[in-house]
Parts: C-alpha cells; sequence; structure tokens
C-alpha cells in the first residue's frame, strides 16, 4: 500500500528554508518519503520571475544529504506570484509504501504520481508535441499513484518551461519558427498545450480532433483538474498527478470541483460542505482574466494593463476569494488557466485529511 | 422634502461619456438634479493616474452646457485603480426638492449632502490642520442632507489632495516642511487625516486627544464609515455624506457593515441579508493591505511589493472578495484606509432600492 | 511662400494648458497659425496610457475658440512615456501662408504637411491595408509641404491607432481575424505598418515586393526618417510630414540622421556639428529595444522584463543619451521603432532655427 | 606585494555560473585568489529583488569547494537592476600575495580591500550608528589593501541591508522606531549613512558636525567616491575599496571622476582621454533620479512615478549615458545615489589595464 500527505510550510522569502528544516528536525516530515514540494513564491509568476528558481536551488541544497544515493529525485513545482493576500509556502508531499496488504477498506486515499517528459525545442513549445509528451507523462504518473480510472484525478499539476527572448532567437537562428516570439505569451501557450495533454490523458477530450491552432484559441476544449504553470527554470514539463486510490491508505484524500469565473466562491463552497468532519489541508485553484474582457456582463480591465500582467490580476482576484471561503490565505493559486477549467474560470482541489478518531 | 438617487453608469475608458449621454437623453438622469459623481477609473490609483482628472475634464464638459448659470456645482469624486474584476463606472447621485410635506412615513431614505473645504497649503496636509478642515465640512454637509444623528451617517466619501514632487520642493524652497516628502506617502497621510476628520464630526473620536502624530499610526483610532480617496486633481477636500434622513423621501436607503480584514466576506453578505426583499444598487467600501504584514496569522507581500503598491493589490483583492458575494464587479472599492476601518480591514456601505410594490 | 516653425512648451501634467496659454496670450504663438501639436504627456505609452487623451481633450478646450469656423483642425500626436530624464512638453507646429513671391534665396526652410487616412477596422491594423493608407496619406502630406522630393523630407510623424480587447472581441464576433489578439503586440504591428507605409511613400522600399507577413518580421526593411506611435485614442492614422522646401521660407529648418543602436550617440554628434551657427530647436527620435535581445554584443533584458514594457526601458536609454548629447531632457523621443531606422536603431531628427544676423 | 585584477564574465541568468566556472577551468581566473564578486543582476533593485540573492546562492556553492578551509570568505556584493542596455554580469576581483620586494618603480597598482561591520539592529539603520561602523570598516579595507591616502582611494563599494516589513514590524513590537517604516524608502537611508561612513573615513566631511537628520536630508554633505546598494540579503555592511597603492603590482590600475547629473557624460570622457593606452576593463558608477525633480531646468517625472520606482529610471539613463561613451553595455551602474556625488550625479570610476608591451 501506498502512503501520501501533503504538509504546508511557510516561507519568509523563495529561499527561506528554516521551517522546512524544522519540520524535517522535529520528524514531522521525513525527507526521505518527498516526492514532491509545490511552491508559491513572491515574484511576478512571469518570464523574469527567478523566485522560483531561487526556491528551486535552496530546495536542492536542502534536500541534497537526504537524498544522496537515491534514485527518485524530488519534483520541485514552483508558482510565481502571491498577489493581494496569498501567502508564500511551501507544500511538501510525502509518499511511502508498506507491506501492508489492502484490507477491505471503504475509503480509498490520497494517491500521488511523478513524471517528467524530455526536454522540448523551442518550436515544439505550445504545440501538439508538447500536448502529446504531457499526455504520455500523465498516464504514466497515473500508473505510478496506483489509479486506473481517470475519475479518480482530482488535479494534475504541470510544470511546464517558457520562451526567453535568447531561446526564441536561437530557433530564428536554425530557421525554426516558434509558436510565438513573445517570451510572456509564450508562457500561455506552454500552459495551454500541457493542459490539453493532460485533458488528452484523462479521456476529456479527444486527440484526433485536436490541431496546432485550438492551443490558445478552441476554448471550449478544457480539463477540469489540469493546473499548469510555466517557468524559466526548466526545459521539460513535470506532472504530478493528485488522486484517490484504492491502493493508498492514511488520512488524506482530495476532491475538485470547478469555478466558472474568477468570483465563483459557489465551487469551493461545495467541496468544504461535502466534506463537513474533515479538516481541510490545502486548496488548489487556477485563476485568469477572462479572455472575452468581461465578467459577469462587466468589462473588466486586466487585458488592457500594459502595468500589471493579467495574471497577476487575476490571481489577486481567486485568491482573496478562495481565502474569503476557507479563511486561510496561504492556498496554491497558480495564474494563467488556458484550457483549465472553462474559460475564465478554473478547476479547484482540496486536499482533506480525516479526522481519524471520530 | 429632498429625494436621492444612485444610478450606475458604465465607462468603456476615463472619458467615456456615451452610456451617462445616453443616461441624460432618455430621462433616466435629470443632470440638473446631478449633485456628485463617484467614478472608479482605471488608472494605478496612485500619485501619477492622471485617468481621474481625465474623467473629470469629460464629465465637466459634458455638465457644463446642464448646468449653466447654477450656483451649486457637480462634485467629482474619482476613485483610480479598477485592479482584478473591478469594472470602470461612474455613480451619478442626484438630489432633487418638492414641496411634499412629511407624511407620517415609517422609513427614512438615503439624504446627501456635499461640502467642501478651502485649498491646503502643502504643509497643512496630513496634519490637524487637515483633519480640523474636514471635521468641519462634514458637519455642513450632514446638515445640507438634513441628518442630525451621526447614527444615520453611512458613508462618507472624502475626495483629499496628495504632494507632488513640485509642491514638497515648493515647500521646501518656504522653509516650510511637509509631512513627508515621498508623494505615494503622502497620499496615505491626507486619506488618513481626512478620515479622522469624519471621525470627529461624527463623535466618533474625541478631538482634544489628537495629535498630528496619531495620523498613520495610531492605528486604534479610526471612522467606521469615512471613505477617503487622495488625487492630485484638486487642492481641497470634497466631502459627500451618504445617510439615511426622516426628510428625505423616494425608494432608495443606505446601509454600512465593517470589514474587519480584507478577506471579510461576512461583512457584506450581513447587509445584505438584512433587506432581502430591497434591491441592491451599488457597493461602497475601503481595502487596504494589513499593515502589520499578516492577515489571519499568514506573512503576505503587498508591503514589500515595489513593482505594484499595495492599494493596487489590496483593491483588487476586497473587489473580488466582495464581488463574489453581491455577484456584481461594477462596485466602488477605493484603496488606502488608513483610518477607515480597523487596521487591514474597512468600512463598507450598501445603496438599496426599495422594492415598492411588494 | 510658407513659413513653419516649431515652439517647445513645457506642461506640467497631460492637462497642463498653463504655459502655452501664456504663449498665446503674449502672442508668441498665433493659435490661428497652429497645424499640429506634437506631445510627450508622461503615461506608461502603452496600451492603456490615458494621458494622450487627456492631453488631446485638454488641448482641443483650448484651440475650441480659436478654431471656430476653421476649416483645417489642429493634429493632436501625443507619446505617452517620459521615462528616465525626459521631460513631459509639447512641440506647437504653426504654418502661415505669404503673398511674398520667391526670391531667388539659397536656402529652403522648414515645411511641413499635414494628412489623415480614412478610420481603420481592427482586421486592417498592422496588415497592407494599412501599409497602403499611410503611403497615400504621406503623399498627400508632402504635396500639401510643397515636397517634391523625399530626399527633402527628414521626419514623417504618424499617430496610428492600437487595438483594445474589446475590439479584438468584436472583431472576432464578427468572424474577423486581427493581425494580434494581444493589445500591447498590437501597438508594435501598427506602428509596424505605418512605418512600411512611409518607407513605400518615399520609395526607400518597393511596395510590390511587401506582403502582409514583412510586417514586424523583415526588419531589414525601413524607413530613415518615419516615426509613428500608437494610441488609443484615435481610429485612423495622422500623418505630419516634416521636410524643407523652396517654397518655404523664415529661420526654421530639419535635417536627420540614423542610429544604429540605442547608445549611438554619434547620430545626433554629426548633426549638431552641420550647423555649429544654428540653434537647436527640438530633437525628435524613436527609441527601441533592439529585437536580437543583444546591444553591441552584449545581452539586454529588456524583451524578457515582465514588469516594465521594453519601449519604456528604450525610451529611458535613448532619451538619456541624446540629452546627454544636446543638454536638453525636452526632447520627442517615442518608443517602438518597428521599421523605423534598422533594428535595435532609430532616425533621429534636428529642428534648427537660423541664427538669422550672423 | 599585492597583485589584483578585475574580471568580467557575463551571466545569462542571476545563477548563471557557466561562464564563470569556464574561467576557471580555463585558469582565466584562480578561485583562491577571489576576494569579492561585484555583480548586475536583472531584478527590480528594489525591496522585493531575489535576484540579488539569488546570485549570492549560486555563487557560494561555486566558490565552496575552492574555498574549503580558506580563513577569508569572499565578499559577494550584487547591485539588482539592469534597466535600459545593461547587461548582467558578475566583476570578479582576485588578490593575491608575492613575495616579490618593491622595485623602484613608477606607478603604483590597483589594491583591493575588503571588510565589513557587524549586523545592524532595525533601529541602528540609516542613522549615525550605522555611518560610525561603516567609517570604521572603511579604514579597516584601506588598510587591507595598504592605501594610506584617502586620495589614493577611487572607489568604495558598500552593500548594506535594508528594512523589510517584518523587520518594522518586529521593531515596533520590541517599542524601537525605525528610521522610516516604509521599506522602499530605507533602501535610501541605509544607502545614504553608509555613503556618509565612507566621506567621514575619507576626510571629506566632518565627524563631529554630523546629526541623524543629516542622513537624507543635507545633501550638500557626500562621497566623491563612495557607492552604496541595499539588499535584503544581509543585516551587515560589506565595504570593498578600490584604489592604487605602491605596494600593488600588476597592470591594473583605477581612476574616478563625479558626474553632476544624469546626463553627465563629460565625466566618463575625461577619464578615458586621460588614458589612451590604456584599455578599459569596467566602469563602475551610481545613478539617481535628481530630488529637486529638475534636471537641467526640466522638470522630470521619476519622483512622481508610482508604477516604476525612480532609482529603475535613473539606472536606465546613466546605464544609457556611460554605454554611448564607452560602448560598452556591461558596466556596473547602481542606484541610488544618496550622498554619493552630489544630489542627482554620482561618482563614477575606471578600470584600466595597462598596456604593457607598449
Amino acid at each position: 500500500m501506498m502512503k501520501c500527505s501533503v504538509i504546508k510550510v511557510p516561507a519568509r522569502s523563495p529561499n527561506d528554508m528554516s521551517a522546512l528544516q524544522r519540520y524535517i528536525d522535529e520528524s514531522l516530515i521525513n525527507p526521505k518519503e518527498v516526492v514532491a514540494v509545490l511552491g508559491k513564491t513572491e515574484g511576478n509568476g512571469c518570464v523574469n520571475d527567478f523566485t522560483r528558481g531561487f526556491a528551486v536551488l535552496a530546495l536542492k541544497n536542502l534536500f541534497a544529504p537526504y537524498k544522496e544515493g537515491s534514485a527518485e529525485p524530488v519534483s520541485f513545482v514552483m508558482s510565481g506570484g502571491t498577489e493581494g493576500i496569498l501567502s508564500p509556502h511551501f507544500s511538501v508531499i510525502t509518499r511511502s509504501e508498506s507491506d501492508s496488504i489492502r484490507s477491505k477498506q471503504e475509503l480509498s486515499s490520497l494517491a500521488i504520481g511523478v513524471a517528467r517528459t524530455p526536454d522540448f525545442m523551442p518550436e515544439e513549445l505550445g504545440r501538439l508535441a508538447q500536448v502529446d509528451q504531457v499526455a504520455e507523462a500523465v498516464l504514466r504518473a497515473m500508473e505510478g499513484a496506483g489509479i486506473n480510472d481517470a475519475a479518480d484525478v482530482h488535479f494534475v499539476q504541470i510544470k511546464c518551461p517558457l520562451l526567453t527572448a535568447e531561446q526564441v532567437q536561437e530557433a530564428v537562428l536554425r530557421d525554426a519558427s516558434t509558436v510565438t516570439e513573445d517570451t510572456y505569451k509564450s508562457m500561455g501557450y506552454s500552459r495551454g498545450a500541457s493542459a490539453l495533454g493532460a485533458a488528452v490523458a484523462l479521456g476529456e477530450i479527444e486527440r484526433d480532433r485536436l490541431q496546432d491552432m485550438d492551443i490558445c484559441h478552441s476554448w471550449e476544449l478544457f480539463s477540469h483538474v489540469a493546473s499548469t504553470s510555466a517557468g524559466s527554470e526548466l526545459a521539460y514539463c513535470e506532472v504530478i498527478v493528485f488522486g484517490n486510490s484504492a491502493y493508498a491508505e492514511g488520512p488524506y484524500f482530495i476532491d475538485h470541483d470547478v469555478m466558472k469565473d474568477a468570483i465563483d466562491a459557489g465551487a469551493l463552497k461545495r467541496i468544504l460542505q461535502k466534506y463537513p468532519d474533515a479538516e481541510m489541508v490545502q486548496v488548489l485553484a487556477k485563476a485568469e482574466a477572462d479572455p472575452t474582457g468581461n465578467i459577469r456582463g462587466k468589462r473588466h480591465t486586466m487585458l488592457d494593463d500594459s502595468d500589471i500582467n493579467h495574471t497577476r490580476h487575476a490571481r489577486a482576484v481567486v485568491g482573496g476569494v478562495l481565502a474569503s471561503v476557507c479563511g486561510d490565505p496561504m492556498i496554491y493559486v497558480s495564474g494563467g488557466a488556458e484550457h483549465q477549467g472553462p474559460a475564465g474560470g478554473g478547476p479547484v482541489a482540496v486536499v482533506f485529511r480525516r479526522n481519524e478518531h471520530k
């Protein structure tokens, strides 16, 4: 049986490992069991956000002595941008295996699988090549999590690359054409292609009907559980599948819903009301500025703002709305929800911990 | 008897008068009865936000032919910053007098009074001189609204000046010392002094105990109903008092509550639940980044952000939270709540329209 | 004979007309002779820069009484963005006609012509439709200026529209496809197409070889004298041709050179050294971030900056470099030099005033 | 005898050590001899600029194996902000000792000394306590560099701390009052106090006459050679003295001048013209927005800009101006020149390498 947990740790700066180190020293976290760290870091969440890489470097330094000789590296997925009330933190994800044989338990528990794609060429980003590699990686991650049914998958976190001006230039020199020459815009294409990859893997959309030009255009195609963030600190996609599995034990489990727009507080309320006796551990959600330029029929100004990128606005809003429901600003809200939930909305998932002695 | 109304009009840009002109042409708004326009314009809401002045110039051009020969000018109060889902618009406030004698009606109705202070010298801003002038203006505005009891005042909107680099320099040349040399920071001092002025007028705090150094320091001193915004387009304070008066008739009325922090959705919910049969016309609220650097015990990053000023973050959050409750992004949320509600929180008021035939 | 002049007037805010009014009151500027005003306003110079429209509204209010009944409206060309040391101001351009017959004078003088295109549909922007309309307007403006030879044209200022999110959406609803859905990026396409229009009119490039896809891609195609800025305050292109003509008299004349990159101080030095006895009146230049991501073989970070748009960086640099040469920060430096000078560089022109009694 | 060198190494991101590693592998840099690294990193150069700390962490990781057992740590001084054409890079500073006895050489050579202060309490920052500790450290660094005469000191680089919102809050809880509660503003106070410390040590100003309130107010007090940058990654001041010493040998030497304002290209020209046969290795300079709000009598908008902090504008300008003179964008221009050169101006130093075989 597999046993997975999600533990939230605050950070006072991208490289602040003091709380995490304390959790390890106090045996609240076993570093050998850590398979992934999902972080919210306080950068702009856009192209030149180096807080993500900074956190990863500090985390690597921290885990290096514990992971020596380990075959399985830790997946570090940093999402930049803690606009508004969002509070920088790390969600540490552990997984351990035990010899215990599956009892006829009623409830399945949180199961986590991790996989990664090969490195991408600049010209592959934001195109079907990325969709296909991600779909394949999602299936591998599901297998690793012991999840057979796509309905048991409640969150697929994907960290994906972006194009920098240097890479665009390099491709141009090779006569290769990238999907865009705009580095900020490349983040959207990469997130979009990754989300469609998850949707293909989970049977939410049909691969056969998909074309390059659907990516970041055909908004009616989307995944209900994909959450993708782009960053310059990697050249491949890192996939973490969160779901419930009968092959997993322990008090943690996960569920999800879909926000129909950035102020749809109802989605999170519905999830919380389903499990009145469980403790909410972490909220995972995506945010985006409605691409129509309107929300509930009123014009918003996020897409025309040349001072603050729209993903920053959207994170501030969705972070505030979700925190007003769950009461906790230390949640994972990531920006840019291309093909992740309906246009203008996005998936929201909650990791719970069963109150075992009730 | 007085009769007041609040009518919301969308704007596609700071100078877009097309919707307002249409309302006038269709007799939905009588321009001769307009006493004030409260606007949300899509600038940065900080020092160099010229969208406020742009809107005022366009509004003046529009109203000039209708107001010719009128003794009473229209008060234009523009609040910059429509971060997140906030939708640019104007709240047009009208007032008319009738000969009707007060019947023994049960309900008092929305009453509005307007007043302004003299121009301030740069060195008076953010100090007791400003507090006193504002307090005096608030009392005059209450009188104009026919409100005797401070408990009937539910929102006091004050537009106040700020210091520009030029003004600071000018004062220096006269050997006069301004409260700060930082133009952005001067906005906070001006908002704080204005709010304390309202609190003094309404008996919420005692003038005798107040000193210059309390302004923007003694956060326990605050008004529950003041809402102040600073802008470079005026040198005096413009005060608009919103309340209910027995000397006013008509379907409009107002009530208020106080948000204890930026994600306190409960405050608006409580107001809305009190009047299930009335139509919500407009929400008026203030937003600020908690000055402790924490919200619900978790660190936020708004005060350390050198790319986006904290008032912008705060408006995005509070706008999103309130819109998620009332379902309408076209609401008035203004940033910088110094001495307006408790530290990190702020007042929220709702203008309702009675459903008369129910 | 025509007589043209360029007079610089400072502005303390986008709508500050006090200095301009004083010049008029003191008869230094005859408002009836004003054909164009070129302004630098202190906005972000990007999509949501309303300082341009604010200045235009204030200028229209100012000129309205003087221009009543005039057939020829004033052309207002505002360029947003006074990053770094650039100082907000207006360049007021006048033109008067006299009955004087051309004497066998040795020197030709500053001649100015103005023309405008029809309004564009959103889907025409950044495409050959815009190129052709602009080319036609440039030829009309040359004719108006009495300039037959393209070699006598030293600066072609074009104000062009951009796409807002609303317009993109409107086009989508009509099944029309715009050149980009990114509003900030649309500014580049509109500037690029306008510049190529000027290049076609002046014989710098051949129209026959031009295709839609060359716009903002084939950087080897450019005009040596075009200067284009995009703004949301107009739907057509406004063209002002500056040159020298034998049919013009008076002390003003103009010359130009080309900066090969943003730090090429030599271009302005060469112009100034040609006319040691003349008084420099105004410098007009374009700035852009080198699209290769390098300058003099060293990487720059302007294109990867998601906090500050690259046009803002570029204006700060070029403004500083040119002011360090000419000693005056009140110069016209406009951002985004697509097809205006070589990639990474841009045209620079100087208006001089002959010292007549030497 | 001491032998010092300065070698510039490009960086493609704050943590990019590839070029530096190559220099080490090719024996162009001996890591054991490295005493300091001065870097320009591509952050905002303000409070929440984590690119500085990111670079330091990567540099520490790189140098750790080479410096094992070494008593003397490397001083890492990162200055954030590569606005405009500035190119991210590291200036690697080495020092080695040899037994060679001083010959009767004519020329003294580059000598470098390093020292650091103790950690500061939040309430000591920006006050005389900081001035005194820095002055003492500068004297120690001079001694280490073998420089007796202040006239031989040409650049004093000081990295100093800033106040974060957390530290301000912590001090408040202890009833200690910090010089400001504004984190961005604290950077100016810390830079100012550090510069005055250098000025005291070098005899440029008298300590006896100095009071707390002179810091960031009495602009006529300044050092001609101090260059200070503030960052959140340290709690003490790090001082590096650059000068020429008769006890140093080798081809490197340094000289300096003072820019009177941000567009004073003449200062750098004068230095370069003094040494026509030497190779320019590196330019070190400070930049600031003129605190009067004017430059050469014309208004600038840097101090009123709430979107871009004025230090960012200033670096873009001064970087561009200096690069236009020396032809190299890979230079060290740091923002915020409080008490470093005259108000609005700043020191500029050049490290040269003698062409030995001429």
